[in-house]
């Protein structure tokens, strides 16, 4: 790397997929390990056909250490199928295929929950193995399940998005086991401690409310009282890039705009950042906004936009 | 086929792993669908990485399905390795391998058992899935599993065959669970009505005894008084011609030959198959003895054995 990584401030990054996922790593690009905690969320966690499966956590990780696969922006770079198209010719279960060497961390990941290794424990050494210098955390060594109450009744999360592609309207999403669900050791000294808590352009409903759904992180949220944390939104111009972000701010009564986030996480954030190619205004009463350039096509898009969030922060403690 | 298959014949086999699986094979060639009952051991069975392992009901199968790995004997032809070089990549177990397309089947098996589908419901709908025509039972829809005591403390049978390449000096084999396991149904009445039952050519202590120790099994066997039972040895000329058949009779006390085989099996068998390189004699005292070649090389030489066992099946009963 050409520039040296920031030690000189300490950040939080809240995330879920992949949209998140760019964010982080262009946050992991500018800030030096021991300064930066990447919070992920595992609400979407659920085991199939024996596996740990952790959609978001492992999202951030292969982009991180660069295996991703860039067309679909989860999964891994020149995988197989080969497990997966047996299973199917079995008759066994193929509505959510994973790629086998992504399926070898997912039953991995069991194998050693089955062991009685922590989450955080397992992404820990997930992470080395992946040659990632930076700490990701699960929100939760517990398990929270995102159960989804639809027209069409209450499905989990994967059966919403994956199974019926999102299309059941939502009424209510529940954080099952959240109320009692504890942070891994590290997150909540690390969001008190933090300059700065990025919150990732991630699904508010779907990635971003299931970790502030963890009481410890909730309160230390709260506790930040005039201290920055800053959204990028994951509306453009009234479009989700990827997933059901715009449809859901609809379903649950928002506007279907960086407005409906801002109303969503105005309890939370001090700062939101806009896309410039949005049209309508945020009432600045909501939320104070700051337009940028959200959308990152290249890893320089990653880099340049985490920069601007930090120098966001860095004006708002000085 | 160019010779019909013979529906005035019932015919039980009694089956292990690699070498029961060519007499299988034979039998089933010959034999038909109807009037074949094939019983697999099923102590071998154990759960990996989150997958169900049967590997002789897999090694039986696959032969049988033609889809073998022709080289080891087990696992699939043309398989891939992803997800356990994957695994091994993450630093998780790898000293039991299985192909990816094996590791489907596995994974399936235990989604099924999930479930609460039998082993032998889901061992029916897999030889389904693989074109099969003949029906596949094991020994057992209950858990038993092989226990190796040995010199070296207890051990499971996998830890013993796989990760120890049977180096330890066996003192006592142990059917943990079989006391009180069930067979499943159809296996009891296939034995009490065949013209003959034929315990192929597998390791007597590891394949044979299992299947023999669930206790309906063994009293369908017991009541089969001058009704003829015909074993294959599976030594050749003082040698297993595969696993630690010869090195088990030996490390209990057994003549490694078709003696120690006749010793062992005597309370079974009425008729005892060796091989025509056999230098040392069967007392016939122990069991009646008829030499052919028992050394399967090719599928000739499996129709071949399996016509030859029926011949003495039919002189028997004329």
């Amino acid at each position: 790397m050409a520039t040296p990584q920031r030690d000189d401030v300490d950040v939080v990054v809240l995330a879920g997929g992949v949209g998140g996922s760019k964010l982080v790593r262009g946050l992991a690009t500018v800030v030096d390990p021991a300064h930066l905690t990447i919070v992920v969320n595992t609400a979407d966690d659920f085991e199939h056909l024996g596996a740990w499966v952790s959609p978001d956590l492992d999202t951030v990780m292969h982009r991180m250490a660069g295996v991703h696969d860039p067309a679909q922006g989860w999964g891994r770079a020149d995988d197989t199928w080969h497990v997966m198209d047996a299973v199917a010719a079995l008759g066994g279960p193929d509505w959510f295929r994973l790629g086998d060497r992504d399926l070898a961390t997912s039953l991995y990941r069991m194998h050693r929950r089955r062991r009685g290794d922590t989450l955080a424990d397992i992404t820990h050494d997930l992470c080395a193995a992946f040659g990632l210098a930076h700490r990701i955390l699960p929100m939760s060594d517990d398990v929270v399940s995102t159960r989804v109450h639809t027209d069409q009744g209450e499905l989990s999360f994967q059966e919403y998005f994956v199974h019926r592609r999102c299309e059941p309207v939502v009424e209510r999403l529940e954080f099952r086991g959240a109320e009692v669900a504890t942070a891994p050791p590290g997150v909540v000294p690390a969001i008190e401690a933090a300059d700065v808590v990025v919150v990732a352009p991630s699904n508010p409903f779907l990635s971003i409310d299931p970790i502030l759904a963890v009481p410890p992180i909730d309160a230390a949220m709260r506790a930040r009282v005039a201290r920055p944390v800053i959204a990028v939104s994951p509306i453009v111009d009234g479009r989700a890039l990827k997933g059901p972000a715009a449809k859901l701010l609809a379903e649950l009564g928002l506007p279907t705009s960086s407005t409906g986030v801002a109303m969503h996480l105005a309890d939370v954030v001090s700062l939101l950042v806009v896309d410039t190619s949005d049209r309508e205004q945020v009432p600045p009463e909501l939320a104070p906004t700051v337009a940028l350039d959200t959308v990152m096509t290249t890893a320089d898009d990653e880099v340049r936009l985490a920069r601007q969030v930090l120098a966001l922060a860095d004006s708002a403690a000085s």
